[in-house]
C-alpha cells in the first residue's frame, strides 16, 4: 500500500484498485473478518472486510440499488423479503423504498458489520428503524435451509466473494433451499461478481448451479460499480416459471421514491446481455 | 508506483488503478507525449500515453467497439467515416466491419502511437492495410475546419482526456466545423468520459456545446471500460435533426462480424440514461 492510499489488488487477475485516504476510523477483528473504516479524500468513507472494498460512501448507490430494484420490480408483489447477507444495510434501504414490502429480513453473519455501518455509514441505515425491518445475526445457509417452505417472496443474496465464508452461497445445495423457501411467483437475486473477469468462473457455474437446484429461468443483469473489481458488476435473477426479464414496467416509470442509477430503462438496459457472457 | 505494477493515479478524484507488470517494453518522448508499453501480467499488452492508459488488449474491444458499432449502426448508409485522434487503430478496426463503409480516414497528431500501436499491437492494426483506409497524421482540429462541407457520414473523435491537446476537440467552434463537415443525416460520436466522475465536467458542458454547435439531437452513451477510471465510460452522439437514438435494428441484429460486447440489445442498453445524468 502507498503512503496515504487505501489499494485492493486481486493479484491473480493482476489489477488493483486504490483509493486516497486522509485517516483510517476503525479497525476490529470481529471473530468473522477484519474490518476496517476509512475516511477518503474524494470517495466519502470506505468500508473494508478482508481487504475487500465492500463499500465506499461515493459509489454505493450503483450496487444497492441493482441488488433490490430490478428483482422487487420484477415479483408481481413482494411483501416477504429476506436479505442474506447485506449487513452494511444498504440493500434493506432500498428494499423499504418500496411501499408493498410488508416485512424485510436481513440474515448478517458477522453482527459487527451491521454495528460498524450504524456507527460509519449512516446513510445506509437509514432504514433499520422502519418497523417493517429485522435484523438477524446468524448463518444465512441455515437460516435459509431451516425456513419455513414457500414463505418468500424475493430472496436478495448478497455475499461477499465466493470463496470462505460465502462459498455455501454459490453451491446447489444452497439454491434448492432458496428454491424452497420461495412462495410461488418468488425470485432470488444473487451478486455474481464481474462480467469480464468471472464469467467462467462464477457467472456460468452460479447459472449451472440454478438449473440443478431446479431454477427453470435464470438471467444475469449487469451494471457499473466502479469500487468493485474491473468496475463492472453482475447480478442473477432466478425464478420459478416465467422469465426473470419480466418486471412491473407502468410500477417501475412511475416509481415515487428517488434512485441514483436505477429507472425503468436502465432496468432493461442492465437486461442486455453482451456478446461475452452468451 | 509500486515495484511490478503500473498505477494510473487521478489524483484529484483520488483514486488510483494498478496493473501487474512483467515488462516495460517501450518507452518513447515522441515530441507530442510520452508513450509507454508494458506488457502486464494478465491484462495484456498495456498503451500508456502522459501517464494514462489508452488500451490494454484484455478489455479494448469494449472501448473501440462502442465508439464505433452504436453511431455506424445510427447512420442509415455510413460510407464516408473520419476518425480523429484513434491512432491505436482499434477504432478503425471495427469501423472496417462494416461493408457499407467506403472510405476511412483516420486523422491522428501524433504518428508514432499509430507506429508503436503496428509495432505492439497487431491485434488493433488488422484494418490499417485495408484499401479502404486511409492513415494521416496531422491536426485534426485543423483537417475538421479545413474539410469539404458534407463530405462525411460519421465522425468518430477519439480523443485523450479535454485537457492539454485535446481540449479544442470539446469546443463549440470545433464541433460547428464537424457539424459542418457532416453531409444530411451524418452523425458525430465523441468519448465524453466517465459518468461517475465527469458528468458535470465534460458530459454536461459537451451537451450545451454541441446544442450551441447547432446539433438539435444529442444522447449520450454509456458502457464499461474496465481499464478507464471508475470502470465506467461514455460516448456521446450528435445529430443534425432526427433522433441519435435510431438506429438500424434489424442490420444490428444481422451483423455480418464477431463482437465481444456489442449486440443490438447492447446498442439499446447503452441508451439508457441513468438518473444521475438526467
Amino acid at each position: 500500500m502507498r503512503e496515504g492510499w487505501f489499494t485492493e489488488a486481486i493479484e491473480d487477475e493482476g489489477v488493483a484498485f486504490s483509493l486516497a485516504i486522509d485517516e483510517k476510523v476503525h479497525d476490529e477483528h470481529s471473530g468473522y473478518q477484519h474490518i476496517e473504516v476509512y475516511r477518503t479524500r474524494r470517495w466519502g468513507r470506505l468500508l473494508v472486510l478482508d481487504g475487500c472494498v465492500m463499500v465506499t460512501e461515493r459509489d454505493e448507490f450503483l450496487y444497492h440499488e441493482m441488488m433490490a430494484h430490478p428483482a422487487l420490480f420484477a415479483h408481481r408483489d413482494p411483501q416477504r423479503i429476506a436479505i442474506i447477507g447485506g449487513g452494511d444495510c444498504g440493500i434493506l434501504r432500498e428494499v423499504l423504498r418500496h411501499t408493498e414490502v410488508a416485512h424485510a429480513l436481513q440474515v448478517e453473519l458477522d453482527e459487527r458489520v451491521t454495528r460498524v455501518a450504524e456507527a460509519h455509514f449512516p446513510d445506509l441505515c437509514t432504514a433499520n428503524d422502519d418497523p417493517r425491518a429485522e435484523l438477524r445475526f446468524g448463518d444465512g445457509v441455515r437460516w435459509v435451509r431451516d425456513t419455513e417452505p414457500e414463505s418468500l417472496d424475493v430472496m436478495i443474496v448478497d455475499s461477499t466473494d465466493p470463496v470462505g465464508p460465502a462459498a455455501g452461497l454459490f453451491t446447489k445445495e444452497f439454491l434448492a433451499d432458496a428454491r424452497r423457501a420461495l412462495a410461488p411467483g418468488g425470485i432470488v437475486v444473487q451478486q455474481s461478481e464481474s462480467p469480464l473477469l468471472h464469467g467462467e468462473s462464477v457467472i456460468a457455474p452460479l447459472h449451472r448451479a440454478a438449473a440443478e437446484a431446479g431454477f427453470d429461468g435464470v438471467h444475469t443483469l449487469t451494471f457499473p460499480v466502479p469500487s468493485y473489481p474491473s468496475g463492472w458488476w453482475s447480478a442473477t435473477l432466478m425464478v420459478n416459471g416465467g422469465d426473470p426479464r419480466n418486471f412491473r414496467e407502468a410500477d417501475s416509470e412511475a416509481k415515487p421514491f428517488a434512485t441514483r442509477y436505477y429507472n425503468a430503462d436502465i432496468h432493461r438496459a442492465a437486461l442486455a446481455t453482451p456478446e461475452l457472457l452468451r
